[in-house]
């Protein structure tokens, strides 16, 4: 039985390789997709969103709710990371699928609410859209079978400030309230990302030979990034924290080490908004024991990742 | 010629052992011990310095100085892990040598600009007394050779707060001050401790085996701290943040590895009072990029570190 | 033409007596109530509001809505000002009229969105339900006719914290949110409802001696905060926030003096959590200058208050 | 008998007619000022106390010690609200008298421990001198006679930002370690000087027909102030903040009104930083009680003030 996905996406660069496997990948049921702000302009991230779906053979098969255009408090980061497009400047025409006119927490708390024990969510942007949707129906902690969410460090340096990744760090308190709420979480951080969901010039130059549409898809989304990389590394390496997320919740067996800790965010602080506090239950000395909130993935397999990523393209 | 040392120090547990090193060391010369509030009560502080100095043979041959009995802002936290005396327990007589009358800033500042570049202090307490020496006199910044810093985590998991190593967090201002200052500083992290300042059940023994009042004096004031090992990993560990900086400071060629880095501290924050901020003054993405101020210890030659403390425990 | 108003509560004490002005003044059409985490239990706060409308003579005529049982980040403070239940212990049997099964977020979405510039909010709650509102339907800010806001200080000691008035302090994030967002306000604070919206033991007597139904239930409800502040006064004193804010709100007359202001709310602080900025567009010295956002209310006419007041209690 | 007094003076503006009254009024004798970084260049701060002494006829009479340059934390901010040199621009030789070279807060410690009960401190500047000296004596605090402080506010608008007054901001900690220390301190708030402490055109008209080179030197310095305060409000005002607070130490009948409060200082926060938290020592409702630890100044005799002044300078 395929899993029952709602992404949650700012949709820009390696979100689009997550919604590739969740349309294409046959273990995965993608139902709903829903719009956060995050990388670039929302409506921009919106039409991202629409002409990966197209390009995936998919279109107009699976509705995309918008969600909130902004973070709780109203401050907002936009990354130029992936271009000012999100898509390293391609060009393409307007999807012919529009988005749908409910809002994207309604959708969110209607699909979980009716399918308790059912639906998984991989929450690839800051999470204003999960903490707002919990907020109105607190019910869906414990209804949604799992949440999968790509965010944070595990204590080390970020990739926004010393302190903070991106998606944390443009929505501290939501990433606050989702951690504090109940859900069966799964945490896939940017540390994760830099030791098992990069992928080298080898294994691009796989997906490029591939010659598909959707092979071609990858290289143009994926040319800004990692021109930077190359310019920054003096080597090609492609990184999919969004992409390996989503991988290992439709495989779990690409985990291969994690941990129960427990998570919280800091929303205060003069360097430190948007840290991620992780560790053990029971900590040294003089803390106070905390249950744990979360799985961490410290280990992924990322040969693994690159085949199923190569899957969907051909 | 020998390494001249200042070591300020909240004297209980291994503060003792780094004195040691700093007394009976022969590329030590220590000149001044001063007083800094953190371990335990402040005055119990000063009579284990005195102690150590007389069981060390040099009593009445290096002078004591009271500094801060208080953190810059007041909120102090008494660690316990050494004992209530921060020695285990263990009884002992008031020493005959008695703590000078001049305060420990006044010390450090004098001694500093009147020895320009030659003087050294190994600072393994909360940097109070530090921070209050640089604010009367800014220029011991320029004037010190060189400042060793245990405290801090690094990118790790603290051992007070899931953020914060005890040090830092018993004075986050006055680390924050300090690291702002302009000092030429090596900073040894517990984070270090835990990897490369660690001696084992082993190592334990052979200085035990020594059979001398000094090694005696080790294993009584190690008793509390390996029990506690003991009964939470289930072999015995002692661990040597301070006198490992020391022998550092008197050996360089024990630093295997480092990297100069950026440190600050954090002051505020919910959860992060304390946190040490670790990263490379080049920093990807979109943070600006700073002036190392530090150079950080990632690894250290716990071999050497050992065989160096069981020499003067002889 | 009466004032369209939805009243956003968390009902206890003085909120039923707002409620009381919207569902029986002449000038006055509730259209609806929507509670807000707050005062005592969410659940308690929903019977006492319906209730209220049950002793209004009102009963089933106008729907009560469930909101956010908590503020945004979680903190909930509750205070026993009231007594436990809200009523000053008052037993009442649960009214017939039941809650709506839709949000009281998209409740107020709806209504204002299809009238636009005709409705009007009293929110004499924390700013929960508000803030979430307008995170899902940003639009409304500029849809709402008005926005009457029972919180915060004028620059002024607080009645929870020195620096914090209760609504302000249980959620301060909502309560930032809302005054960032545009909508045209005006500010009630407790520093308003202490020299213009508490009514003497001549007052009370006035409205003991009606004898009607509705005066006894204003006894009945007063009971506890009016021995409360006897004990403490030494003198029969009603404070009335909310419906001082509501009878503003449906005869602008009672505002004798205001001002146009900044306001703004403090999330962080060791000791201002909650706290008001409130200033003058133009600050002295070297403060950014800003926009006023909302209308703050310095003096309002005790005596017609009163009056109005008593005509509903009648 | 005289009052025996230190001034610790950021010196620009009213802090010279301050240090004027110490060295010239008969119930005064100033028996050292101590210098502290605030209004503008440390040295020049200097310099203006300097020429100060020198133009009241006292030079080489009162001693003249450096503090601290910076505040704890190292943020300074420079006003121009006096000119560029504090002194409207008015241009002067340098004194005659140097500055001592031992450090202020030795200064302070010395002079307070020797004379126990005997010596009052007019801190006008921001509170680091204070704050560092009771740092490394904490004993000064019982030994003080009494510490009158100008600085914040009364639960008022700020100076520097909507929350904070300019000496509080500059440094907060220090001004938060200073209330925490047990001083028996008088606050002469930013609120004070507004209400009490600025005289109008027909006072400033007095001065400067006393046709004396201190009505002159009274003119030359508050020449910016009082053309902005002109071109702000359409009338000549002269504020004393300063003077007010040297007038009420050396004269307490000048105090018309004061209460015993709690004070503290705020250091965190997005918009409090410097905030003065002044409240009754029973609060209304759920916050602890604390012990008064100021008296604060609630109304003063501006005309007896200006009396005091304007004899100083004949």
């Amino acid at each position: 039985m395929p899993t029952r996905l709602i992404i949650d996406t700012d949709t820009a660069g390696d979100d689009c390789f997550s919604l590739l496997l969740g349309l294409r990948h046959p273990a995965a049921q993608l139902e709903a997709v829903t719009i956060c702000n995050g990388n670039v302009a929302f409506d921009q991230q919106v039409e991202n969103a629409l002409h990966t779906i197209e390009v995936a053979g998919r279109g107009g098969e699976v509705p995309v709710y918008l969600g909130s255009a902004r973070p709780l408090m109203g401050r907002w980061e936009a990354a130029s990371f992936h271009g000012s497009n999100g898509m390293s400047e391609m060009v393409f025409p307007p999807a012919r699928q529009r988005p749908e006119s409910s809002h994207a927490i309604d959708a969110i708390i209607d699909l979980v609410m009716a399918n308790p024990g059912e639906i998984s969510i991989i929450a690839q942007a800051p999470l204003t859209n999960i903490a707002l949707a919990y907020l109105k129906e607190p019910r869906i902690a414990g209804a949604l079978k799992h949440l999968w969410i790509m965010g944070g460090t595990d204590n080390a340096v970020g990739n926004v400030t010393p302190a903070a990744e991106f998606n944390f760090f443009v929505d501290p308190e939501a990433a606050k309230i989702v951690f504090g709420a109940g859900f069966a979480i799964t945490l896939s951080t940017w540390t994760l990302t830099l030791t098992s969901g990069s992928i080298d010039a080898e294994a691009v130059g796989r997906i490029e030979a591939l010659g598909t549409p959707l092979s071609q898809f990858f290289m143009d989304v994926t040319e800004t990034p990692r021109k930077v990389a190359f310019a920054r590394y003096g080597e090609t390496i492609s990184t999919h924290p969004d992409s390996l997320t989503c991988a290992m919740a439709i495989d779990e067996s690409l985990i291969l080490e994690s941990a129960d800790v427990v998570v919280d965010v800091e929303v205060g602080g003069e360097t430190t908004r948007g840290w991620s506090s992780v560790h053990p239950p029971r900590l040294v000395e003089r803390w106070e024991d905390r249950d744990a909130n979360a799985r961490i993935v410290r280990r992924a397999d990322t040969a693994a990742f690159t085949d199923m990523l190569i899957s969907v393209l051909k």
